[in-house]
């Protein structure tokens, strides 16, 4: 398949998947990218596993419908909790966003030549699935495992950065430190944190500063970032995209949203980093 | 119909509506009392009206389908969003939350004399409806709304109370100070503050203590209580309860969630302030 033709499929439970997104637009040539944000049935993270499931499945059918020839989820908790069943049940490949945070975890520790440990933040389903901790493992590298289930709201409320309002952003910094501090205390031998869910990379700046505050200044993490590079990997080893070398507006984007669209595209724009433009409403029978 | 036969469902989308049906088991003397939490679906409260009315339907249909004679619709966002709809649709009487909310802050107002204005606090959604509005105004009572989408998730991981972590407790009191006091500088009249979610009477003490350091030691009016007197009078007109004198134990009650019944055991009893037992799970199709 050419890159010209090619149709990526990108959901997650609502924005936070748009952080993937915008790390993959540069990566993809001029492929099609159709997002799906779940956002009648959003949050996934503090759900049961049979829901997420039957959720993600839903979800990732109506991307292939739409033509999607490749699956990123980029939604940490559905990544944790459904990714062997959608690969069981689709004909096309999946990318999940856990195996590539772990792996840059992995190279992060390596290149700093320490105890291989890592702290991974995300919400209370996925570290309760302990998906983290497994893909972790399996490349030698000890995760320790916090659930911030408060980080999401305050991310979707806006109450972050340096321009918002000093009372909100003092709430968050205070969250921020509650979590950190409980996390470090647990994880004396950690190098790098790692963001496991896809609104945190909003939060980043915030958390630096934190950890630095705490005097624990570990390197970040990104999930997005890497997996985006994964996604740019398959693509190329199909002869398919043209690599890194071409711009944002080379790659086409259609938005799909199972709640209030004028939501969406209100509050996407924070998460892709640009206007996300019109939003179509698509009702997948929740 | 006898109470002994009378079975009242009660909705809401996850655990709030438990606050009222903690209210109600008091006045509805040897009622079945039948309880669904929309878990799978919850928060309402940031979701669209097209969605919530949907959601709403399907879940009403569900508790009668178990036998329903009355509904109380336990959520503050489905009965701002959905009341009109679910009384067209259903066959039996509906009860919601906020007419028997803004008729106990009339009440409050008239017994202190005062210029009849009230403060309003509520989901993004139900703010958003202006029904608290509409229904204080048919009252003669000027209402200022305030939007709180932060105080559910502070509810739901339990960031609350004096026996509490202090770190966490302080967040939501914070958090308070800043929506409380946005609030009251929009309504220097108001005499009364209406809780307009059935989370926030888990945060009753919390609030009076910030509208006490505020200098604003409103009366602090809960729509639960008040919803629960309007049943327990619809009950009384129709012959049917013993009245207000019979003891919790006589009620039985059922309860369904469409997501983690396990989660919904464990959280639900702070909400009911007693164990709510074995809870079924339910599938609506979402």
């Amino acid at each position: 398949m050419g890159a010209k033709s090619l149709t990526i499929g990108v959901f997650d439970s609502g924005f936070g998947g748009l952080t993937v997104l915008r790390e993959l637009l540069p990566l993809v040539g001029d492929a099609h990218c159709v997002y799906l944000g779940d956002t009648a049935r959003l949050p996934y993270g503090s759900k049961s596993r049979e829901t997420i499931v039957r959720y993600a499945l839903s979800s990732a059918r109506f991307l292939q419908r739409q033509g999607a020839e490749l699956l990123v989820v980029a939604c940490n908790t559905a990544t944790a909790l459904a990714l062997d069943e959608l690969r069981a049940a689709l004909t096309i490949p999946v990318v999940g966003v856990i195996e590539p945070g772990a792996e840059a975890a992995a190279d992060a520790c390596r290149e700093q030549g320490t105890t291989p440990g890592v702290l991974v933040l995300a919400t209370q389903a996925t570290i309760e699935s302990h998906a983290y901790a497994r893909a972790c493992a399996a490349l030698g590298l000890e995760a320790t495992e916090k659930a911030c289930p408060l980080l999401v709201p305050l991310v979707e409320e806006g109450w972050i950065g340096e321009d918002g309002d000093t009372a909100r952003a003092s709430v968050t910094a205070q969250v921020l430190r509650i979590y950190l501090g409980e996390a470090l205390r647990d994880a004396p031998e950690s190098r790098a944190l790692l963001l496991g869910c896809t609104h945190y990379p909003l939060l980043r700046t915030e958390i630096e500063r934190t950890l630095a505050e705490l005097g624990r200044p570990l390197r970040v993490i990104d999930s997005a970032q890497a997996t985006a590079r994964v996604v740019a990997r398959i693509l190329s080893e199909n002869g398919g995209a043209h690599g890194a070398s071409t711009g944002i507006g080379e790659a086409t984007c259609e938005f799909f949203a199972t709640d209030s669209v004028r939501k969406f595209e209100r509050l996407g724009s924070r998460f892709l980093g640009r206007p996300v433009g019109e939003v179509q409403l698509v009702d997948l029978g929740g």
